[in-house]
C-alpha cells in the first residue's frame, strides 16, 4: 500500500511523533508518510476494516492535543505531502496540499504579489493542513480573520476512504451544504485533509510598527477598544502584561522604560496614504495621555526583534516555572480589562503566576497558567484556576478557545459553551461521518465519564 | 399553540404564500405566523409526531424556489419575529431575529456609525432570515464578502423542536464543529433560524460612484480583472451587457451614449485619501483606452438613478418575454470573458434572447434566459441553454450558484458540480438532522428519478 520508507514503527520514531505543544505524550502504533491521496484513501480503507485509530498530523505544533494519538494507533503526518500546486495571479488564489508550511505559503505568494494573512506563532513550522484542521488565528487576525476565512475548498478523505471535494474556486458558492467550514477546525475527527484551495489577497504595500508601553494595565486593555472604534484598523494588536514582558525582555535590544506595567504591539498596513491617515489618528488618540509612550519601530531589525520577543513567549515562559496550562479564551473585547482583572484576581487567591498576552483586538487572549506539576497542590489548584477562567469567560460572553481547538485538553469543558441539545447534535455529527470512531478518538467531546 | 391571528387556511391568503422568485407556485395547506422561539419549537414538535412539511418563509424574494412549499405542509411565516433585539457598538455586533428587513438593519446600525454590508437588490423587502438561509449576496461581495461572512451565531430550532445556539459573540471561535455554517445557506432544510448573531463593520465614511460605458463587452468584462490585479477594491463592480442596458435604459435620466455595449458600475468606498488613490489608479488604467468612457456620478440623484436601474433588471426584463430562467452561476473571475462569450454563442445557436449582468468582480454573472414557456419548443429550448450553462460553467472552474441557492430549480444539477460520494454524505447530513424529512423537502438534492 506505501514503500517501506513511508511507515515506521521504531520505538525512537514513535516518541517523536507522540507529543505536541500540550506535553502530554502518548505512543501511537505507528507512523505513516503517505504522498498522495490515493494512499490516505487505502490507509483509511484499511482503518475502517479493522477499526483502528487514524490521527492525521502536521508539525505537532498544537496546544490542545489535536495531533497526539490519544488512543494509540495510526499517526498520519502529512509531512511528504508538501506540494504548492498552483499560485493563479488572475483569481488571487492558491491550491496547496496540507503539509506545506504556513510561512514557506506565505513566502511563495508573496513573490507573487500576493498576501497569505494567518499567522500561528509556529508559522515557520507549523503547516497548512494543521493550520486548517485546528482553525489557526494569529496577530494579524484582528485585521484578516483566522484560517478559516481563507479556505473556499477542500480535497477530504473521509473515514470510510472516499475521496470528496467541497466548496469551489470561486469566490462565492452556495451549492449545497457548506462542508468546507464543517471540516476547517474540525481537529481531523471528521476527515483527512488532502488538498486546499487557498484565497489570497493583493499583498499590502505599505506598514508601520510600534511599540507602545504604559504604565496602566487597565488603560492598555481598555485602550484596544478605544483604538478600534476610532476607526483605527492596525493589523496587529499584541498586548503583554508585565510578567510576560519580564519574560521576553532580553529579546529586545532597548527594554520598555523602568514603570511599565503593559505594552501594545501595533502594526498598520496597507496603501501608504491609509497609514498615514491611520498613523495619524492613533497620534492624536494618544495625546495628552500620559500612561501612553509610542515609539515608532524605525528599521528591520527593530521589528524583528519586537516580533522575536512575541513569538518568544509561548516557549520562554517556562523560565518561570517548568509547567504551564496554556489557554486562549476569547471574550467580546470590550468585556477585555473585566477579563484581565479577573484573571489577577485569580492569580493572587489560587497563589499561582498567571500571565496574560495576546491578541487583543479580537478579544483572544493568552493565559499562561505556570506551575510545577510534580506538586500536587500546584497541580489541583492548576486545574481550579483553568475551570474558574472559563467559567468567567463565558459568562462574559465569551468562548473557550479563540484559535487553539478544543483537542482533549479542553474537552471536558465543552459543556461550559453549549447545551446538551447542541453537543448532542455535533456528536451525531461525528457519528455519521466517523461510525466506528477511528477518525483521532477522544478529541472535542468530553470524555464519557464527566 | 398559538393564537387565532397567528394561523390561516383561508385559500386567498394560502396563495399569497405560494410563490416566491421563481413564479411557479405551490399552495401550502397552512400558514403560521409565529412570534418567538418557543412558539417555533412547539410547531416542529408537532410537526416532527405527524410528519407534515414545514417550510421557512423570509420575504418569499428568493430566485430559486426556497421559501416555496413544494411538497404542500405549513408556511412558516417569520415576519412577526422582526426585533433587532441588540446594537452592540462596542464590539461591533448587532442581534436580531430573521425577520428583519435588511435594509432595515443597514439603516438603524448606520446610525451607530457601523455597517452592514450584504446588499441583495431586494435588500428593501428582504429579511435576514431568508437571506441567512439562502447566503444571499449582493454587489458589495466583491469587496466585503456575503451574508455567511457576517453571521458568526444563531438560535436554531431543529427539527425535533430543539432548540440549539451555535457559534459565539466574540470575533474569534473554534470550540466544536462550525454548526453556523452548515446551517446558513442550507436552504431551511436542516433547521428554523430564529435568532442572529451578526458581525458589523465601521461606517466607511467616503465613497464615489461611476458609471462606465464600453464600446466592447469583451474588453469590459477583461478589465474586472485588469481593475482588481490593478490593486483597486471597489465595492461595487457590477456589469450589464446591451440587452440588459435597454430594458433599464429608461430610469437612467442621461442614457448611455449610441454604440455602447456594456456598462460597468464602478463604486470605491473608504477613507478620503484611498478613495482618492484608487480613483487616480483607475483613471490610469483606463487612460489611452478609447473603448471606455468613465464619467463620476455628481450628486445623490444620479447615484440613485444608478441603483435604480440595476435593481429594477430582474421585473423589468419581462419587458422582453413573459418568462425567464433567471441564473447566477459564478466562475473564477479571470474566466468571465469566456463564459460570456460561450453565452453569446448560445444564444444565437438557440434562437433565444439571453441577458448577461452582475457582479463581474466575485465572477457571479446573473444571465436571464429569455422565454414564452406557452411554446413548447421555446421552453425545451430554455431548458436545454440552462443544461449547457450550467455544464460550461464547471467546465471553466465555477459552480451552479454564486448566491441564490440551489431549491428546486438548480436541485436536477447538483451531480454537475459534485462527485456521489459528496452528495451522499450532504443527503446523510440532511437525514441526520431532519429524520422524517419535514423541513423544506424537496428542495437541494436531486429528486430521486434524475
Amino acid at each position: 500500500m506505501v514503500g517501506a520508507d513511508q511507515l515506521t514503527t521504531r520505538p525512537e520514531d514513535l516518541h517523536c511523533y507522540s507529543y505536541d505543544g500540550t506535553a502530554a505524550p502518548h505512543l501511537p502504533a505507528a507512523v505513516v508518510f503517505p504522498e498522495n491521496v490515493e494512499q490516505v484513501g487505502k490507509i483509511m480503507q484499511l482503518a475502517s476494516r479493522y477499526g483502528f485509530p487514524v490521527v492525521p498530523r502536521g508539525a505537532g505544533s498544537g496546544m490542545t492535543g489535536g495531533a497526539v494519538a490519544l488512543r494509540g494507533g495510526l499517526i498520519m503526518a502529512m509531512a511528504r505531502m508538501s506540494k504548492i500546486i498552483e499560485v493563479d495571479e488572475a483569481n488571487q488564489i492558491a491550491i496547496v496540499e496540507p503539509g506545506v508550511v504556513t510561512g514557506d505559503l506565505q513566502r511563495t505568494v508573496r513573490r507573487h504579489g500576493l498576501f497569505y494573512p494567518p499567522d500561528p506563532a509556529s508559522l515557520n513550522y507549523c503547516t497548512i493542513g494543521g493550520n486548517a484542521a485546528e482553525c489557526a488565528g494569529g496577530p494579524s487576525a484582528v485585521k484578516y480573520g483566522v484560517t478559516k476565512d481563507y479556505i473556499i475548498g477542500l480535497e477530504v478523505v473521509l473515514a470510510s476512504g472516499d475521496i470528496i471535494t467541497t466548496g469551489a474556486r470561486t469566490e462565492k458558492s452556495v451549492t449545497g451544504y457548506d462542508l468546507t467550514r464543517l471540516f476547517v477546525g474540525s481537529e481531523g475527527t471528521l476527515g483527512i485533509i488532502t488538498k486546499l484551495v487557498l484565497r489570497l489577497l493583493p499583498l499590502p504595500p505599505y506598514k508601520e510598527t510600534f511599540l507602545l508601553t504604559s504604565t496602566s494595565l487597565k488603560r492598555t486593555t481598555e485602550l484596544v477598544s478605544e483604538i478600534l472604534n476610532a476607526h483605527i484598523k492596525p493589523c496587529t494588536l499584541e498586548y503583554l502584561d508585565r510578567s510576560t514582558i519580564n519574560v521576553v525582555a532580553d529579546f529586545l535590544s532597548s527594554p520598555p522604560p523602568a514603570g511599565t506595567e503593559a505594552l501594545l504591539i501595533v502594526e498598520i498596513d496597507g496603501e501608504q496614504p491609509v497609514v498615514a491617515e491611520q498613523t495619524r489618528r492613533l497620534r492624536e488618540l494618544l495625546a495628552g495621555q500620559s500612561e501612553f509612550t509610542l515609539r515608532q519601530a524605525g528599521n528591520d531589525k527593530e521589528i524583528e526583534e519586537i516580533w522575536q520577543a512575541r513569538r518568544a513567549i509561548s516557549p520562554s515562559v517556562l523560565k518561570l516555572r517548568p509547567n504551564k496550562i496554556s489557554e486562549d479564551v476569547a471574550v467580546p473585547r470590550s468585556r477585555i480589562p473585566e477579563l484581565v482583572a479577573f484573571i489577577e484576581q485569580l492569580s493572587r487567591d489560587l497563589d499561582l503566576i498567571m500571565l496574560t498576552f495576546g491578541h487583543a483586538g479580537d478579544g483572544n487572549i493568552h493565559v499562561n497558567i505556570m506551575l510545577d506539576r510534580s506538586d500536587p497542590d500546584q497541580a489541583e489548584r492548576g486545574k481550579q484556576a483553568k475551570a474558574a477562567l472559563f467559567r468567567q469567560a463565558i459568562a462574559l460572553g465569551g468562548t473557550l478557545s479563540g484559535e487553539h481547538g478544543i483537542g482533549f485538553s479542553k474537552a471536558p469543558y465543552l459543556p461550559y459553551e453549549f447545551n446538551d441539545a447542541t453537543i448532542a447534535l455535533m456528536q451525531r455529527i461525528k457519528g455519521l461521518f466517523d461510525p466506528k470512531n477511528i477518525l483521532n478518538p477522544g478529541k472535542i467531546f468530553p470524555p464519557p465519564e464527566i
